[in-house]
């Protein structure tokens, strides 16, 4: 059954998304702040439109997908913004990474409008966006959730039914805490190895079969930063966002986070160091300049 | 080539590969303190001797699995020790897991002997010392490594050569230094998305199948923490004193441990409150009883 | 010049600051909403209000003393709040300790209409209400801070001008932070010197005399921790709230806060353990259940 | 009663403490690797010796006043130390900041030896030694103390007596690891002061005046890292060195020191970026540098 998909939001991340949409045989309606990627959709076969209302308007569906928290509050609940537009019945999924406390006001506005909504963040950056491989990650009701599974998979390979609103980008947050307590944890276990005087294939090797394994190593390092390759992937300064609303997660449930909170300022360091753009796993090229040593594979 | 091997500790992982030793086909004189095990070893087929240096006496191989630096040092060199013993051209392995830089001295003082060491600490536990399946990191003169192969690989499965004296203690260190921090990470990071209420199975899941995902979470909490049991498996106690190896290695060094060294902290607090002879994963019920919540799958 | 004083919340603090002010010769209007301190001062003299508004509708001055910036929002500005009986001209003090943002955001909903605000958090506790020898730390205009000084003069003996709005907040916070972090870190570094056989007594002495000194051990600790009181003086659940400020505060500004964002995840441990009503000074109670010592004068 | 006093080491502190002996009437023997000091003592009215031995051999008392452990163990232990000259009855002084558990060993080597030993450490740096006014921070028999006090007088202004053996470098050690901790958490928390909007000036009074004053901001900082001067002072490798000694004796003593082994491991950084050399007070300048403030009296 194909759907008319309203699509606010269609930058490195949404404008891949979009087209595996089309791609599926859905009516993409779509709307950017920015105009070049609305032209390259509409010559794919999408419809522009002028503002997230109107984006909106005649949707079944309509999808969102912006940097952080209050960019998601001004296109949803902002002036033309999609509440504007949007019908009783319509679904709002929010795919970016979010408070989940900001999500769920936003659902709870939605819902007393007769609207349903799910927080459905994702993983696999902008490769897996393109591959439609990504990891999606959702809360929400769980019906409304099924009656979506044809939308997600055109977009992703796992996905993955979390519970009620918020959930998804609880989860999210908590998979992207590991990923930042990873990427310093991970550089200043190594350098130390190197420094050492262990080589590093071999640190690398043994460290990745054994007990000590981690996806950021195994998967992420080996064909990126152990490769002299630090341009994002993944921006230091959106891996400084999500551990920051974990660390708020943390502050709201009482729960005490000396690793993550940890990690989080030293990731701000690396922010006031310029270094927000580079790949997340920059990390380790701040220990391989400090130390004066070179973990490459 | 079989071979005459003494092998001094016997204990809960020294025993298991003697017995391993004796099945391929060597032939053991093995000494302990602890008289029980050299019973059991007897009965095995193994020759029990009086001391350290009686078992070194007429051996091509020792081997050495023993808790301690302090132990290591004064079972090769103290009175009665290999040393006493021990003649030129034998290879003495230290099996155990100890600080580098002691391992490195005594490698030296028995060199000065006309005998090589290598530094072959392992990974895998009691039941991959039962199994033969233990992972061994060499450290040492190569040539002398693979004179050794088939000795390990009556032992273990994957061994790893990581070069001179000492490098299989840092490497063994490195390794265990990821281990103590994904266990207190680990344990903070899933109690926020269980607080936050999120399932644990759910977010366990979507964890294990994404970017953060950790070998301590899939393969060694899975069968073990996450279903309450706390029984080592390896010892909080024992996970300390590596890490204060790994601490004392960056200092010596002068590499910034920064998580490392909270990590460690948090482990001394472990210990001062009576937990060390709980298996490491014992972090996951500290928040679980904090926090009074469940992570069991 | 007396002036005619609107007062919101006479608690703990509030009370003793309005006792001094009609000492003073001022005329107080009081509002709480707990009767009990209500009488008390309606006995002293003070005319007893049925909200906020009426307690502002006739006043020169209005002081606000309460717990959480979220207690400031709804007295102020909620329904029968201040705003609702406050007049143009009417100077309102917030003498809470909240987040600077908030405070600013309130000023300028006050600015508006007319109405200038000051925010002057203050310390000394309990003991320096009632004794009017608070520290008063003011933000806003200088010279309406210049008008108020009377009424500052009568509740404090220090009086601090540090800027526009928020900026008593702001100071009044890194204070704090100093005060939670010398909690935190006096604990673990005494521990240290008694547990390694050092009589507390000697230890105490050197420190203090020392380039090591802090208030808060020769001041603070020295009449109460270290005489075994921990009932609060100032609530461990207090200084984590503005920990907790000072933590969002330092998120907002990009600075990174290694040891104040440690010790607030310390102190949220704390609370979890249940230890939130008691002196933030309990650190170092729980270092000496932990560790079996005692640390008393 | 006028003595016979050997001294070994009198470099920058050593050179005005043996100056400030001669002053109280004492005849110095004086050794140091250095030639250039001895020259200076000499035409002071010292006599130079040879070695370590020649100062000790016609000695009632034997100072030394070395950088670090090794180098004491070496002035007393080593070939033509320390131990091969001084007589039994001679009591030996160590004024060094060095492993309270190495001091503990040399004084126990002494004392089969007959010869009595003191740890004495100090407070004050270059301008104390020089002003005799240095704090002086005494381990050791008791009696043996009382005898050495109109030494420690000629030096020092206050002397404490802090228990048997090691106990004067513990204390110390304690004192140091308060200064470390607030070096970092001072430049931390003033800066996101500074960097929130307020003026340094007011942040100083107001700090200086409140609960979270401290002798490093009023004392140390006021006249030196506010005013721009970063020289030593106490460089900020020494400070490395004594807080690392401070980790150590947590280890052995098993106290966990979460925020301690936090500042030791960013100084740690500190060293690994050169700045070894400055005062320890440079974790002022590295937040001035890294936020784009000033923090300037």
């Amino acid at each position: 059954m194909k759907k008319v998909i309203g699509f606010v939001g269609v930058g490195t991340m949404g404008k891949p998304m979009a087209f595996n949409l089309i791609k599926a045989g859905h009516q993409l309606v779509v709307y950017d702040i920015n105009p070049k990627p609305l032209e390259e959709l509409k010559q794919g076969g999408a419809t522009v439109a002028k503002s997230g209302a109107e984006a909106a308007s005649g949707a079944e569906i309509v999808i969102t997908m912006l940097p952080k928290s209050e960019h998601v509050e001004a296109a949803i609940l902002g002036g033309q913004g999609v509440i504007e537009g949007v019908k009783p019945g319509t679904v709002v999924i929010d795919m970016s990474t979010i408070d989940p406390s900001v999500s769920k006001r936003i659902a709870g506005i939605l819902d007393s409008k007769g609207v349903k909504m799910l927080d459905a963040p994702v993983t696999g950056g902008e490769t897996g966006a393109q591959a439609g491989t990504l990891t999606i990650i959702v809360g929400g009701n769980e019906d409304v959730y099924k009656q979506c599974l044809d939308i997600f998979n055109a977009m992703g390979k796992n996905v993955f039914y979390c519970g009620p609103n918020g959930n998804g980008e609880i989860v999210k947050l908590i998979n992207n805490l590991f990923g930042g307590i990873h990427a310093m944890s991970t550089a200043e276990a190594l350098a130390l190895g190197v420094k050492a005087g262990v080589d590093f294939k071999v640190l690398y090797d043994v460290i990745c079969a054994g007990t000590g394994a981690t996806n950021f190593m195994k998967m992420y390092c080996a064909i990126k930063a152990f490769k002299g390759d630090f341009e994002p992937g993944f921006m230091a300064e959106l891996m400084h966002k999500d551990l920051g609303l974990a660390v708020t997660l943390a502050k709201e449930k009482e729960v005490p986070l000396l690793i993550g909170a940890l990690t989080y300022q030293m990731f701000t360091r690396l922010m006031a160091e310029g270094l927000g753009k580079k790949d997340f796993s920059i990390t380790i090229k701040t220990f391989e300049d400090l130390l004066d040593i070179k973990m490459k594979l």
